[in-house]
């Protein structure tokens, strides 16, 4: 968490939750995160009071974890209470979705209750666009259409089953089911590719593993109430440490 | 094109466009097709007049051909105008889609324009549910929810493709552009994966090579008229042989 001098440069990019800037040195950008919260693709704005430093925070927590069980990210470190430095990628527009229980739109689309147990993981694919409602794709189409090579597509696939085997148990033994989670990769300009993006409420689905309480965005995107105590309360429990080591 | 006569047993499956009835062997069906037309999971309906003898002649007339070039099918032979027998099969609850080029969902759903060739098929998979829409999923999905094993889907990618690489230059060589289709698979008693359903104007997008004109049920759906005249146009063409060599 040390806190660097590293100043921003050009503003390279700006999306619904945080900002990306060009540094001094060509492979490296400074990620802002904003408090701004969207759901149902911009439909429904608000600020979370707080948000952009949690979310910078528990992905500050997190990322460095993944790195050391062998999975290559773009962070660097933490700049500020929300800004990050990373390393500069070109996002691959192909949205990663993992997910251990049905839930959102899967359960919607499919007519499953949410909470049924998944017999495995699923990944699913879709396109990075808002204009298009980030539409549920294959990886044939994403090849198809030029957005990613099959290997990119098979390093990807492998990568998120990878994150997921980490994080499944992590949040476990912090108390929280991690229901189902969003990724986005890039691609350094030697060509790895890395986790990108971050891991956070805004990107997860995480319930109370006592309770099933939702301690996530869906508490925003829902009217449920108590949205900045649930994002805090997830930064606690990432950031405490596996108090609870039940693993069941 | 032998007319055996078989009886009808019991009505088995009824759906938009077929009825499925047992035979006194329990390994054997009757497929009887009708001329309802649907569209848009059911919500336009009409009868197309004759299209049930056409779409059982197409079929009858390509699933030998498949058969011949090493992909197994359903079929066994013509009984009527409208029916035909099959292999007694559970099928699949798992549609595939196979794309030559951009058309119809897919590209309202990327926005990619209609007629844009894909730089390589595209394989898409969806629930067969009528109730759902028939959902867009992905392989992990089935096998998550246990509606196909991964070896039936490894099998049923595999057909699928080999039928493309059959059928697309079996129509270029009668002067229509296989855009896409739609097929379905059943399992054997066996275990053996078979292709069932049909192939007819119903589940291709055929274009006509010179004109582009569309020559299936989007000229129901999209109200273009002469929907009969293109079904008649479409068997002609099939059984007629390749009068056109032109593989290009």
């Amino acid at each position: 968490m040390s806190e660097t001098k590293i100043e921003r440069g050009e503003l390279r990019y700006e999306g619904k939750a945080k900002r990306v800037y060009a540094t001094a040195t060509p492979t490296e950008y400074i990620v802002e995160y904003k408090d701004d919260a969207t759901a149902f693709n911009g439909v429904k704005k608000a600020q979370i009071g707080g948000k952009g430093a949690i979310n910078n925070a528990i992905t500050a927590a997190i990322y460095p974890l993944l790195e050391a069980a062998g999975i290559p990210t773009h962070f660097i470190s933490k700049l500020s209470d929300t800004e990050q430095l990373v390393k500069a990628v070109t996002i691959v527009p192909v949205e990663v979705i993992v997910r251990n229980v049905a839930a959102g739109s899967f359960s919607k689309r499919l007519d499953i209750a949410e909470g049924t147990p998944l017999s495995r993981p699923v990944v699913e694919y879709c396109y990075k666009s808002d204009a298009l409602g980030d539409p549920l794709i294959n990886t044939d189409t994403a090849v198809s259409l030029g957005w990613a090579t099959e290997d990119d597509l098979k390093r990807i696939r492998e990568l998120a089953l990878q994150v997921r085997d980490f994080l499944t148990p992590f949040f476990l033994a912090r108390g929280i089911r991690l229901i189902d989670f969003k990724l986005e990769f890039g691609k350094l300009s030697s060509g790895e590719i890395v986790l990108a993006d971050e891991i956070s409420p805004d990107t997860c689905r995480f319930w109370d593993a006592q309770t099933n309480e939702k301690m996530d965005k869906d508490r925003f995107r829902r009217d449920l109430g108590g949205v900045e105590d649930a994002y805090a309360e997830m930064l606690r429990r990432v950031t405490q440490g596996a108090a609870n080591q039940s693993e069941n």
